[in-house]
């Protein structure tokens, strides 16, 4: 899958991501999804999929794949930091 | 599975948690525990499930499925409000 289809998750306004997941599926017709978010965003990736997948999106496409992981980074101070990820995978349904 | 694996992430400190997990495995010698969360504390359900499973756990225990769904609620103004749920299983690795 290109990452074109990947949205990443911020601060931005939730409907803004929301409608970006909407428009991958119907104007450009992708068959997956990926949400991307780390960290405190990563409860606002969970109910993007579900607002997306649910209420928008109804019967059309559904959760595929959850996957969460954990990056290592080292932050300003120097010291090693650990932030958790999740990739939730919205499929279009067959 | 018992509901007595299950650990309902909220307010209290974060290592309780971790704890309360580490314990399921080691002492009662559980062979899954489910992490439960919605809204805001779905993050956090994450960061347990990590630190639990990659810190503590590292090698004995692994994510082995992770669900996510939305429950519909009257709140005090009656007003129905949704909100996301995740349900993280940990399983011991054979």
């Amino acid at each position: 899958m290109s990452s074109d289809n990947s949205i990443f998750v911020g601060n931005k306004a939730f409907m803004n991501y929301v409608t970006a997941v909407v428009m991958q599926f119907t104007t450009k017709d992708a068959e997956e999804v990926v949400i991307k978010a780390r960290g405190k965003f990563i409860s606002r990736a969970v109910d993007i999929a579900e607002v997306a997948s649910k209420r928008f999106l109804d019967g059309k496409v559904e959760v595929s794949n959850i996957k969460i992981d954990s990056e290592e980074f080292e932050n300003k101070e120097g010291k090693q930091v650990r932030v958790s990820t999740i990739e939730i995978t919205l499929k279009k349904k067959e």
